[in-house]
């Protein structure tokens, strides 16, 4: 590994300068993105063609000095490989033809075999590996099983997924048991990328944000902890780090850092000393810039990535981040400046 | 006053039930509201036509034993007065004509005369108090400065208010020019509220919550503060409680107690009983169930009142409200379960 600042993070040992990558670094903010998607013809074939998401997942890599490659994919491959049918609307968001809507529509799901029906995945993941050639290591990813069962239910986005929570309080054991065959998904699903050669793990909470406290620690964090504890089982992932990343979660801090898990998303809303002091040492922390700083000139984003690196503090654990993807309206430039502004800041206060 | 429930409760005052509004109950999911909104042509024509603000204000007190009537009205009330041409596609959102975009724009904005430019608000306060007749308060309320100049530099809603911040960050002092000056004319406008029959005062901090906590209290907590200060030396609004809603912001709730408001508005991601330890017994609490709820069977509404009476305790100083505006897509028939449900398990358990 020519670059393991980014594994020495997540494990919490000293690195020479804090390692940085950025939800969705591969995507519709850099022009040579937009081109090959426009070849792939739609966003799923873009997932669906190792070739094409190897080449999508490369491209910030070349571009910017990141310190970790994050596979092109979505977390709706899975949902899609249990038969629901995923297409997606750049600009709309994704959909999915058959929602699960009974208790027979759930009882009918079964757990994907990741080398078969998600092979594409699989294939994308040593793929890019063999091309990264050690350059920096490869994250694998999976939405988490709340947020899949939201998408699940309601077919598409929503501001409040009232359906899904509508089945969570009318009917918690259906619940259950869809959200017990997702979390068997994504651990198998998981699994398999490390088999595959992914070097971490990110679990998307996205919208364990949207529960009221009972409803996420009942929905949503015991899920995230039943998956954090079955790669605990694998024998390749147990020794892979798995990030948690549960945005707007920020009063479960210290229940998500003892799910296991080696390190925590935040998003932009908690300021990482606070978050640092309410998890102490047991995990590594990545975050939290908001996305939105990358609309303020080169001046301030190197002076808020300034302060978010003096809010960490000299200690190990940091991998710099956005708290939320980065926002297709931003000027590559400026992504460039905020990485530079990590490597030196950092390494010129360590 | 027939029904003082809601002023005995926000004073921290024994009560024979817990009193109950929900925000937007004069709204879409009425049939009424909508046969209303369809004769006044335009939502900004219902808002500046007296009677029909009256008219729709009355409608969900008419048909819910609610507590107390608020307003109908829009934030955008006070940048319109201030020469940025509102206009409201329902569905779609508001929009300003005229954004302001730069220190020019910016030094030319005066504090509207609220008896003069924002007359038909008064007018309408008048009109409902004489409507009500005593049967329960009314509510006037503003936008807070950070969310309307949010509205005022995009000039329409945005997931992000990116170019917001960015001024923040960028030319600081142009912010906080524009936060006083929206500041200067919320006070006046809540003032001259009050005097005109508002028996209780709310600022809808709509967007606080995607500020960072550095920018949070600089940008926004600080103009809440001084609102609640400046009305203090207003000899009508200073005995009228009032109550300030910055959701998404339960980082920030000691803080928001510490403004010397009488009252804090809570989004459903926080329990009772965690605001209550953390805000003493410095200010009520008005919440906090999803919206989500609704959605839900009736016997799942009444549980979940339930938990959240139990959640706040046998304590006086709860106001019950939803955590977030009432939905369009809403059937009346569910919140009439939940009023019902907040008045009865609250009387049996006092």
């Amino acid at each position: 590994m020519d670059n393991d600042r980014f594994l020495r993070a997540l494990r919490r040992e000293p690195v020479d300068a804090t390692p940085v990558w950025i939800m969705r670094q591969a995507g519709r903010y850099l022009p040579e993105y937009r081109a090959t998607r426009a070849r792939a013809g739609s966003f799923v074939n873009l997932c669906k063609t190792p070739e094409l998401a190897c080449e999508v997942t490369l491209q910030p890599i070349a571009r910017f000095p990141l310190d970790a490659a994050i596979l092109f994919s979505d977390i709706l491959t899975v949902p899609d490989a249990m038969g629901l049918g995923l297409s997606v609307d750049e600009g709309v968001g994704p959909r999915l033809a058959k929602p699960v809507r009974t208790r027979a529509d759930i009882d009918a799901l079964g757990v994907p075999d990741p080398e078969t029906e998600l092979r594409y995945v699989m294939d994308a993941v040593r793929l890019i590996r063999r091309e990264l050639n050690g350059k920096v290591p490869l994250i694998g990813f999976a939405g988490s099983p709340w947020t899949l069962a939201c998408y699940m239910i309601e077919g598409e986005g929503s501001a409040s997924f009232a359906r899904a929570k509508a089945l969570a309080w009318d009917d918690p054991a259906t619940m259950h048991k869809l959200l017990d065959i997702v979390a068997r998904a994504v651990v198998r699903y998981l699994a398999a990328q490390a088999a595959a050669g992914a070097q971490a793990l990110m679990v998307f909470d996205t919208w364990g944000g949207l529960l009221a406290p009972g409803l996420f620690r009942e929905f949503s964090l015991r899920y995230l902890a039943q998956i954090a504890q079955s790669l605990q089982s694998d024998n390749v992932a147990k020794s892979i780090p798995l990030i948690l990343f549960s945005k707007g979660a920020n009063g479960h801090l210290e229940a998500l850092a003892d799910t296991g898990c080696a390190a925590l998303g935040l998003d932009w809303t908690i300021s990482l000393d606070d978050a640092r002091v309410r998890v102490g040492t047991r995990v590594a922390l990545q975050g939290n810039l908001d996305p939105a700083v990358l609309h303020a000139s080169p001046d301030a984003i190197r002076a808020e990535v300034g302060k978010a690196l003096a809010s960490f503090g000299p200690h190990p654990g940091h991998v710099f981040n956005l708290g939320h993807g980065i926002t297709p309206d931003v000027d590559p430039e400026r992504l460039g400046v905020l990485v530079d502004a990590v490597h030196e800041l950092s390494a010129a206060s360590s």
